[in-house]
């Protein structure tokens, strides 16, 4: 009743924004994913029938609180699953996402969470139904079941069976690196949770958001097929630059993007006229990634450094899906 | 056939932001202005038989080449209307709209124009009838007929009988006063008039947009009409965003904004958190205009002039309309 697995976070080329159903985590638009290797969480689950409540340890110190309570909340959810009420779990996790790099955890965490504690509790899971499983722990979690460039499919149904991620290309199809460039202020006022309720319920720009995704995801998925590198991340920058878009017309409007966030942006399209190419994708916050090729490593890194108000940048390379330790 | 007239600039605090007939100059959208007391042009034209063509001269150069073109074609249609082909004008105008200010020229200049060679020509028209030709010249330029206050009613008629301004407001009713805040590097990529068409064209946010503006300006007009700072201040801000929001989603997507417009733009929100309230707007170009009330005049300017990569900060009241002289 013991199983560790190490999951990975991802970075989206094409936007998760918005739900269409709070509790089971459904969302309103597909979106696709670059799962990187830099950045992990190793998780271990073993489930006690002498334990009275869950336990959770991150980085080796006890969690408690709003964080605890997802976690426990999640294992529930495998509990009812497998029929087995009264099993509790001791949780033990290792993040390799440091903040410094800017990412949230919540995605390689809760599918390394998953994957542990389904295998611990006696589930034998296909990746599919794993990445279902995940998707109601935290949404963008459900692509990093997979390794490489990933889809999440929104799916129509109610009941959200139909909603998970798939492959779209292993890792090893395309070496597509990414710099993540963190800013000194780094100060958020709307969390990303808050923000895509208040652009879905208040934007008059949600819809257009909406209609755009199809081609989007199309055209993105036949350059990542041909390796087109350009096309690929022409339509990742188009694609975060209108998911901040939809913020600006919410009411109250709001903007994740910092001074410093729009220096970044207008550095990468520098560099793209000075020959070099390289492109931006921005989540629910301030800092940036930057995508480029690695025949660019150094020169990217170096301008990114460069710029005022830039605190670090961490480079990765893509990485795998879920694996069992 | 001599006639001497003044024209003031003016600030969109709904913005005019797209076209239906681009050679009419019809817009997609009703905006609403407010008339600049400090900014304005003053143009003299006096009609002669013996002449063989226009001469424009502006600050004493003589102007060509594409801002003449302008000037001629829109003396075009005054000598259509008034049946005198035969007549050439002699234009001279004086433009106290400094470029250190950040304001187009074209609102007050084609406003000075319209009106002074409409009455050296002999015709007698209303304001409306003023501010329906005006537009011709310059879309923007419609409203600067009026002072203080002024809506640009964009009609719904394919010959453009209807798409003209009306005061809203003279500005006797409220002094609501704006700070034009110049940053240093004001370089900007996509013309007002591409940026707008682009927009049109390729934006899927552009229907969000057409669809918020009537809310947008009967909500501004009641709190005009009730003298509510924050209400119009916050309608004006929300509405700007909105407008470049839409430039996010174009394709190619662009941004007029640089880094220090957003610092501008938090450096206002901050005011506000402080107690001071102010709001800003920002044309198709990368600078920022703020809103402010006359009892905040000093701390307003001394906090913008703080701001790290602004060159200049100069203040204006509410304007008249169009005088002749």
């Amino acid at each position: 009743m013991k199983a560790t697995a190490k999951a990975h976070t991802n970075i989206a080329l094409i936007k998760y924004w918005g739900k269409r159903n709070e509790r089971l985590i459904l969302p309103t638009n597909s979106s696709l994913s670059l799962t990187l290797d830099g950045f992990y969480t190793t998780t271990s689950v073993a489930f006690h029938e002498e334990f009275l409540v869950d336990s959770f340890m991150l980085n080796d110190v006890p969690v408690t609180g709003e964080a605890f309570n997802r976690v426990t909340l999640f294992l529930d959810l495998l509990r009812n699953l497998s029929g087995k009420a009264n099993l509790f779990a001791e949780v033990k996790s290792t993040n390799e996402v440091p903040t410094a790099a800017g990412f949230a955890s919540s995605a390689s965490g809760f599918a390394a969470l998953a994957a542990a504690s389904s295998r611990a509790i006696g589930l034998e899971l296909s990746d599919e139904e794993l990445s279902r499983l995940t998707r109601q722990g935290s949404g963008s979690a459900c692509r990093s079941i997979y390794g490489g460039f990933v889809e999440w499919e929104m799916g129509t149904r109610s009941d959200g069976l139909d909603s998970h991620a798939i492959s779209v290309a292993p890792a090893s199809h395309w070496d597509v690196r990414v710099a993540a460039v963190v800013l000194s202020a780094t100060e958020k006022k709307v969390s990303s949770r808050a923000g895509m309720k208040r652009t879905v319920e208040t934007s008059p720009f949600y819809q257009g958001w909406l209609d755009s995704i199809p081609t989007d995801l199309r055209e993105i998925k036949a350059a990542i097929n041909a390796k087109d590198f350009e096309k690929t991340g022409s339509i990742a920058e188009a694609n975060c630059l209108k998911m901040h878009a939809t913020t600006l017309g919410a009411n109250p409007p709001f903007t994740y993007w910092h001074d410093t966030t729009l220096r970044v942006m207008q550095t990468v399209q520098e560099m793209r006229s000075n020959g070099i190419p390289a492109y931006f994708t921005i989540d629910a916050g301030p800092n940036v990634k930057v995508l480029y090729l690695p025949e660019n490593e150094e020169r990217v890194k170096e301008r990114l450094q460069e710029v005022p108000g830039v605190n670090s940048v961490t480079l990765s390379k893509p990485g795998p899906g879920v694996t069992y330790l």
